[in-house]
């Protein structure tokens, strides 16, 4: 177990609580990270009162980040925040040995906490999983989080492995994208029982569901959507807190319906949008991804919107679409 | 479209709300509709309180009953409820024809509403999914409602078929049985939107995440667990309803422990339990059925423990997990 | 186990060989069974020199087809042929009870043999599967052949499971339409181990590797498109067991090529076709059987190409793109 | 496009033929790669005649090894093969610029050709799949092959975009390990359609169907077992070739059942074997990767049987199983 006392650890409150968005990451036209966007984007989250940032998760593109650009996006985002708020750090690889060459440098890089999935492309067993994420803890003295994505992934983590862990201390907390608010509710009700939830941080990464995973319990949330609208989540966040039940979801359906934009690109021309153009042929990430940036750019926060290769960019029409989307929540 | 006017739709509130558990269906040791346990059960549902029932569902282990014993059961619910709450009845078959013959004969047998999923076995596309609500709707006057169950029938539904068939009143409703409260959430916001909600009942069949779904905006809940504990869902419904949703979210929590008695089986002898034998060889949905089972023969409800054919049955440790669970719970 | 004397069984050969192709149900415009056609396809395929046929599987719309229409398919099927070659009948519901008013309905209208998945809509265990199998045979004096069709069914068969139901003579052979050319190469090398293979009847449903089966050691094959070209399939057949195996797969190849004509409804007005409307809005399998359909009714064999509701049919652009397919392929 | 003459790709046959084994790497006991023990293993392959090698392919954990460890692996088998044959480097990882970054580093450590797989852990869209072969083929001046291997990448490459980086010249082949040989077969029929079977070498990671593959028209074969028996893998392919189709499955099906061996970890304790201890808790892959090492091990080629963390290793019965197949195979 690592020392209680080292210093990144005593960045991040234990249990961490509150609104954690998952930042974008802005590049430029080349595909560089635009760090001074990325800079006004840290600056617009703390203005807006987040708990703390996660770098280089799935919203942040990670898969189709380099090592460079994934070193510099941490890099950038632990300098502009200052330790304002503590700076989780997505450390995304196949498996145990290449984790660690992520957590190594993102530990170089400023990261206060890592963010670790189980290991994907190769088959994995609740084990062997619980084998990797001990091996990742012990080979870098940073809080780790475990971060469960079964849309990326292809498994979900075992909630036996889950209480294990925060039972040991190997994991100082769960950032739960599995859309599985019963399972999460399952977990919650366990993790209380043998006593964990003092210490272990349950941070949901479904963001239109937030209003129902903080009265399960959660801790906090990851919400990719505070990029675009980091405000409307602290409402929620408070109205939670403050047992404004009522509150909290009036302003979750706000958000749920602002959510739409991730459709933006995919719907374009398919005739579920206004268009008579063909579909415009990209992922649901891309489509998300752009979205999100898009509305970014469209609020004046970053320079371009352009995400990573491969992923195809939205064409005129979704970019109208998030500009309504914009004014019709409010924020244009 | 259908006439108002017709008696059934006369029974069903519009749009429906509360408390519909989903009937188990008790049989004897050689696999008969145990029609005296079956109303016994009913009986305690309605002492309960309950806002309806929903009998030959998934709960009701509908996959295994032949087409006469289906019909047996729905003709002993409607006529042990003579009126006092709507009756549902799941049509659970492969596609179109095969469906209209369930709806047909469950009209005959006393059904008030109709549950029917999405075409299974074949694939299907989401018009002619829809296609086919419309040709089950008219087929049988009855109101019916859309049974989204991605686990048993390996699609999602799609929003845009749901917020159609809500809008051209095909619908009167939708069980939710994905799990995916994100989804839920926006397809809830959209149907507020197009003005749908007054009309149109949303029930979750997630039965940890009914405080959630409830403060979502949802209308009832079908819970399986509800078969052992009515009491416990109308708690937490009642708490919503008046606002006090901590108490829905305490009361939910007691039930989500109690919730894990679906895994006595499969965990029985895998050393996940107390036990030293070897690992059953039962399905999960044999586990949680036979669970379910086992616990209302251990509260004196029904006088047989059996699943149907081919679900391995509950070993004696199993049991004694599931007598565990109800004295924790408090029902022992 | 059943008498070795039971005439049914006299008429099945031990093992099966040959070409079994699974009928397409033609039906009329308003979706009933048109037996003079259905009488037409099953003569066609006589003339071919079919080694048995198929009733009521998946190619010929089982999934879409009412009780009634199954029996008078089978019904029909079996008068048409006269016992000059066996026919199989598909006996596919949920689970056992189902499935076994399933098989006492095919037995009834003539069927020599029943062909029966594992249960679908709940889950299944392995144990649990077998158990299905060993209680419909018990159930019905037929021989019975598991159909494993992924696909459809959502698991697979475990290899176990088809070796201990082949050597404890529950079943009389294998329909394998998992496409998993791997896991049938493995299998039967284990049941030419256990002594099986002499009196297991091994078929592949993969209609576009017969001649790697065949080399694999598979008895024969039940081929969809083997409606439409019967011949070609028996050709494949006849140089493999010749040992003519450079013509087997010359063959096999100009099938592969005329398959194609599955993404007919798909592919039409796609863009990856040549027209320039709308996408259809259709299933992959309303696609494929709509094509084989259209096919047969351009050969002149059936009276009307209709597949069965919901099904969206196939526009003209697809039937077109039929048309020149079954040119192409030298048919018309 | 690369200029023909480039040094490289004058290395390598067009199209490649044969069998080219995806090496295993050999580890120490501290995890590291062992450089004499993967040389023996290069050369073992060498006097056995294989066509080429592959090397920190899935079958070399390569999902498992630092960045580091795989340029070693690269180095070494490059060094010590010599130009004796081909030498195809794995560069898998998440997206494009990640890609791009193991092509650099793979071409500097020696590799003649690249294989690489479509983006995974994010959604990719087909579109956006081959803008990604683009990009990887345009950076880096070697012959790329497409990894075609759903069960790591959870999508399956569409024929459409195959057929098209095919006829443009992204692409010098395919490694087909989705195990779909009736896809295989449509795009054979379809490649040979537009002339691309004389320049684009399609090869099948399949190892159980080789010969069925090779009858359908296939160059060549990836296999993992041919790890541990080249000789049966070459013997399969020079009768394939000769047209000695019976001796080639004949051999085939002695290389099936050794396949076995795989199960070996897995199987182990769980009542499918000998033993009575618990089952191991391992992932297929490591029981399948831990089975070939361990044989290998027996076998007198490398010096540690040991695979990569977080794998759990076979355990003792496990070991006896591979040595009694190893027997069975003649082989020991």
């Amino acid at each position: 177990m690592p020392p209680a006392t080292s210093p990144s650890a005593a960045r991040l409150p234990t249990p961490l609580r509150g609104v954690v968005p998952p930042l974008c990451t802005p590049l430029t036209p080349t595909g560089d990270v635009d760090t001074r966007s990325l800079r006004a984007l840290v600056e617009h989250q703390l203005v807006a009162g987040v708990h703390g940032l996660f770098a280089v998760g799935s919203t942040g593109e990670t898969a189709h980040l380099s090592d460079a650009r994934r070193r510099t996006t941490i890099r950038t985002v632990a300098e502009a925040v200052a330790g304002r708020v503590p700076v989780l750090a997505g450390v995304v690889d196949t498996s145990t040995a290449r984790v660690l060459d992520q957590a190594r440098a993102a530990a170089d890089a400023g990261a206060d906490a890592l963010v670790a999935t189980a290991p994907f492309y190769a088959t994995t067993h609740p084990l062997e999983t619980a084998d990797h994420f001990r091996r990742v803890r012990d080979g870098v003295d940073l809080p780790l989080f475990a971060y469960d994505i079964p849309a990326s992934v292809h498994t979900k983590l075992a909630a036996r492995t889950v209480l294990t862990l925060a039972a040991d201390g190997t994991l100082a907390g769960l950032k739960d994208s599995s859309g599985d608010l019963g399972a999460l509710r399952r977990l919650l009700v366990e993790l209380r029982a043998q006593g964990s939830l003092d210490t272990f941080s349950v941070l949901t990464g479904s963001e239109l569901t937030v209003d129902g995973a903080l009265l399960a319990g959660a801790h906090g949330v990851v919400p990719g959507l505070g990029n675009v609208d980091p405000a409307g989540y602290l409402r929620v966040y408070e109205a939670a807190t403050a047992g404004r039940w009522d509150d909290a979801a009036e302003e979750q359906d706000r958000l749920a319906a602002l959510f739409g934009v991730i459709e933006a690109g995919t719907a374009a021309g398919t005739g579920a949008g206004t268009g008579t153009g063909a579909a415009p042929g990209m992922s649901t990430g891309a489509s998300a991804l752009g979205a999100f940036k898009a509305a970014l750019h469209l609020l004046g926060l970053i320079d371009c919107p352009a995400t990573a290769a491969p992923q195809t960019p939205l064409n005129e029409e979704a970019v109208r679409s998030v500009h309504t989307a914009l004014q019709r929540a409010g924020l244009l």
